[in-house]
């Protein structure tokens, strides 16, 4: 079989080892998968990462302890938790000290044709939902973990700071749970996924003093932080959804002097977003720039790198 | 009558008009003030301030529109709102955006023989605490303020981080509180006051790694942030109470892996700080370094800024 390998700052299509089925995981061939600012990031080695990336994947169980689960069509969560420490008996296995993680962290990435994961993680598809959306789903779940993490009232006025893949989903997924989003980004193109979902889109070069409650920072820049602190209220809110590598700089005086929360917020449920795909209202796909064959990895690795492009899709055989 | 005169980084005391008491606030005799870090950031002119500074102070009223308050040993709160804006009819004058701050924004300060401030401001001085501890008021609110922001179970593991002044009072304020305080510092002798109070003291050379699910930063300094997210637990939460003049640098990727939740904090009611006060458990005498008279504040404002000091008071006439 065949999968992606990035080592030094290059993407290379190679022939691979099928990986062994462990006990309670399922083999999967890949269906699909789409490439995420953060394979972008692996890439350029900042995680000191060699191997198969990918995370966002929709695949077909092939082999599993549990019969059920052969012939469906599913995605997983990433983190595979230890299942036995105190975070995992709380069930947020996603801080478990010990995880691993698709394609991020010791455990190889769905870039390849075969790919195992823990039947636990697995999540069938509904039929319903097409392939093409579905594998959206952990970028969405990312978003809706905002709601789980932060209590918004229902109406209320959100800012989503940028209109990057995951930006655009954070300010679909919050304006169809029940909040005004107003999504600010620099790019006419992008924005206007924003405005076919009903979001109010603005460019990002004047940007509001203190006019929000609520502020979802998904620049992946290292300003992004600075420009939302000062866009929110007095014991308002901001989301911080930037993993910028190194440090950020962050005016701490309006901070505190403000009384500003922020709110760290990374992976999130997938229930959620399974059943937000399953309203079909998402725009999903005017977000699609490109789909290439896994064969293709490199040029797709590149695609996704230019200026102006969303999200890039790597096809299974 | 006396005054003391910020200007271009130098402290004098002038000779000065007895301010006219507007309807509603009440004229007040300063029997102690206390210079606070934000008194010497002043004086270095992070924020342009010119004029009279000082902000905590136990005073007795010598005139009022209500004849309840004259002769009565009062402190203040320190933001005078409008009282008509949303901020204020939410209770939460204190962020309101037209508020003067007593000694810091637009209203002249405390450190004079006369000062005036709103009746509504003012807090009668229970009978058994001492002037000079009623004179740490507004800080111990300030620590107080923590718990009015952040639910943390009764007996959690709380680490302060800082042993300056606001931390010290953070320190005891969370320890009565009833948690158990961890405080972090670098000054064997300010440590002992902490030690005084039931507080396990630690040095802050070795920081222990994610080992708090709260975590308040008080150092003071441009670091205390990154030291913070060091030591927090994923889910965990920082407050932040250092007003570092500028930006300070923030690891923002462990912030966002770890989901952790940053929480700026201020200025706090003076209830539950006078409260505490009448228990009469603060270890207070130990954290007051040295007493000047008004008249003596450069003297006074120089020794504040020596190494190793903590209160430094100004007595009234």
């Amino acid at each position: 079989m065949i999968g992606v390998h990035l080592e030094a700052g290059a993407v290379t299509v190679r022939k691979m080892a099928a990986p062994r089925r462990p006990k309670g995981s399922a083999l999967i061939r890949l269906i699909c998968g789409g490439i995420c600012n953060t394979d972008i990031e692996l890439l350029r080695g900042y995680y000191g990462f060699k191997g198969t990336p990918g995370h966002e994947f929709v695949g077909e169980v092939v082999e599993s302890d549990d019969p059920g689960w052969v012939g469906r069509r599913v995605v997983g969560e990433i983190n595979l938790p230890c299942g036995h420490c105190e975070w995992c008996k709380r069930g947020l296995g996603r801080h478990c000290p010990r995880r691993t993680v698709l394609g991020i962290v010791r455990h190889p990435g769905a870039f390849r044709e075969l790919l195992t994961l823990p039947e636990a993680n697995l999540r069938a598809v509904p039929a319903k939902v097409k392939t093409e959306h579905a594998v959206f789903t952990e970028p969405i779940a990312a978003a809706c973990e905002i709601l789980d993490q932060v209590k918004i009232p229902r109406g209320e006025k959100v800012a989503v700071l940028g209109d990057g893949k995951l930006g655009l989903l954070i300010g679909q997924t919050l304006r169809f749970s029940g909040l005004e989003v107003h999504q600010y980004g620099r790019h006419k193109e992008k924005l206007r996924v924003a405005e076919a979902a009903g979001i109010e889109a603005r460019f990002s070069n004047k940007l509001p003093a203190a006019a929000y409650d609520y502020v979802v920072e998904a620049t992946g820049s290292s300003e992004g932080l600075m420009q939302a602190v000062g866009m929110t209220r007095p014991r308002g809110t901001i989301v911080m959804k930037s993993t910028v590598h190194g440090t950020v700089p962050l005016d701490a005086a309006p901070v505190i002097v403000n009384e500003i929360t922020l709110v760290g917020s990374r992976c999130g449920r997938f229930e959620p977003a399974l059943k937000l795909l399953q309203t079909g209202k998402l725009q999903l796909d005017q977000m699609i720039s490109e789909e290439c064959p896994l064969a293709d990895a490199p040029r797709a690795f590149a695609r996704a790198q230019e200026r102006g492009v969303l999200k890039v899709l790597l096809r299974g055989s």
